[in-house]
């Protein structure tokens, strides 16, 4: 056990996320968009997944500040027809564009009992959770995905050309946190460089070195790439993905966009990548007291099932980042000290106030 | 290497496909849905599933005769707003209210862009594959999911309370196959099964004992149960179709659903379990022709992708499939006597005409 301890101080998440919007309107961003930005990035490191969260942001600025990005994208309809929807992110993040599409599919599914919503000429979305997790207030089910930058193989290949496409799912639940499921189809590079760090050997099957070899040498697998999960199994799911965001959508493949931001770019470039979002009205297929009853009782049961071995408590998917969303928003959102003193460099540079210096900063104890 | 030998005998598709539905017919059921399920069979061992093929047969036939699946189903749609509608199955075998569904889906889809139906008091549908591949006549996206009796876990228990839940999906290509991918969110029972036949070790994450620990004994594994692909990502993906097969189809939830069949049963009880199918519209979100050279390119990079070591082809999903039921109806389907003789078994006993009399039968060269 001889990670580095990367030191943390606790802010408050509504705190940081002002000082993140301030940032991106100091770009030219609208204060609407500014802030539909920072609640999205502060959501995710809310729910403890920081890799999506605040610590981008300054690449997100910089992208904008060299014009890589839209500050200011006009959203549009391009295309209606019945219970679908294409839109047109302009090139700009994709938080907002994606955004806008949730909102277009429930009103489609208000109507339609169903609606599937396609976004083309977009960039990064950050958590993918959000979005459908904007279904959750009118009782529907929300789903998203997205194709992205590649840092994957097609099961057979060793050259990168996939994103690991995450999906996410949102269902309401009569009682608790709503059932929420987000993930990606590879594994994650952070548990790699953790047993790197630890000095460990990792799977045969999560990773691939520089020359596309399988490996168990976590330092030659964070050369590599990583492996789709389930081998061929993945690989299909992220083909299935590859379809919706990029053909379906209009958008580009993740084999046609930039990879200059997983090759450890400082900003975020164009990606014109695409989205898909679904969202199912269970009031069209039944009655709204039986379905949510129901998923109640599947909530239930699987919480309440045997426990295997040296397992304590059965974790619904999306119960764990409930509970750490809700103890952070009551105690304060840790952040490393790193991120916020890059957030204080683009923040000089972009001419917005510190954020060092308008954030009450506490020590973790 | 010293897996046992099956023996197998040469049979035309289109001959087996006749003396399974005349089993069918001999039991009630009607010629056309006796001919809707005989397709669906046949098409799993043609395209190398005999897991899902003729080998069931004699389990539904005699699920009929025993009165616990319904022979004539009245097959109704219960729910129907916008762009969704839900199904009632009436007890009868899912090959029919799933092909059904897809007809009801691809109708809606052509005016809606797309669509989503819902099955609910169904039974096994055989290969998932089948279904989303109805929707490329049309040149649409097809999609489906089910659930079925429990032979997995949620992540973090001990007891098998979920299903694979298969999903499958079939895009339309503009030259070669389409792409379909068909897959569970388990390992496959089978390999396991090779495993030990060979006195080999199986990857620790692919199954647990009768007590739930883990294990690398295939033999120990067999007297257990799979576990979900991916650790709890798998377990993730079938909650969620476990969620819109079951609450939102309004249908039993695996764990409600008779495991007598997966317990090893001569024949196949009532379900009462759901499905759940989506189609999608090119042309709603664009225009076809531009959608059908994209997904063209897609196919041809990723086909073309560097290959790892070792590699000799990139298949797509379903190439390898569609190629191999292209070669068997050309050269034959190798059907193993065993399946055979069971076949003219059930056939007796039900009155049929016997296969193995009715049907030419070569010997494998």
């Amino acid at each position: 056990m001889n990670a580095p301890v990367v030191k943390k101080v606790l802010v408050d998440s509504l705190e940081l996320r002002g000082a993140v919007a301030a940032l991106f309107e100091a770009v030219g961003v609208s204060s609407t968009h500014a802030d539909e930005i920072a609640e999205v990035v502060v959501f995710a490191d809310m729910r403890g997944v920081e890799t999506h969260g605040v610590q981008f942001t300054p690449r997100y600025v910089r992208g904008i500040m060299r014009g890589h990005l839209n500050a200011t994208p006009n959203l549009r309809v391009v295309h209606r027809r019945g219970s679908t929807a294409v839109l047109d992110a302009d090139n700009g993040l994709g938080f907002l564009s994606t955004r806008r599409a949730m909102k277009e599919a429930i009103v489609i599914a208000t109507e339609m009992g169903s609606a599937s919503v396609a976004v083309r000429n977009s960039n990064h979305f950050g958590p993918a959770a959000f979005y459908p997790m904007m279904a959750l207030e009118s009782g529907m089910i929300g789903h998203v995905t997205t194709d992205g930058p590649p840092h994957t193989v097609v099961w057979g290949s060793k050259k990168p050309m996939l994103s690991n496409d995450p999906v996410a799912w949102a269902f309401p639940t009569p009682s608790g946190p709503p059932i929420v499921l987000d993930m990606a189809f590879t594994g994650v590079k952070e548990k790699i460089r953790l047993a790197a760090q630890r000095g460990g050997t990792i799977p045969a099957d999560w990773a691939v070195g520089p020359d596309g070899s399988p490996t168990t040498d976590p330092k030659v697998a964070l050369e590599g790439y990583l492996l789709p999960i389930a081998q061929h199994k993945g690989s299909g799911l992220i083909v299935t993905n590859e379809i919706l965001c990029g053909a379906l959508a209009g958008a580009l493949f993740s084999f046609e966009v930039s990879p200059a931001l997983v090759m450890g770019a400082d900003h975020h470039d164009s990606w014109k990548c695409g989205h898909f979002v679904q969202v199912l009205d269970p009031g069209a297929f039944g009655d709204r007291p039986t379905f949510m009853r129901r998923i109640g009782e599947l909530a239930t049961a699987l919480r309440g099932a045997p426990k295997a071995e040296g397992v304590s408590r059965i974790y619904l998917p999306g119960e764990m980042e409930a509970e750490l969303s809700a103890e952070r928003l009551k105690n304060g959102l840790p952040l490393a000290v790193t991120t916020l003193e890059a957030l204080d460099v683009v923040a000089r540079n972009a001419g917005a106030p510190v954020p060092s210096a308008t954030i009450k900063i506490r020590e973790m104890t």
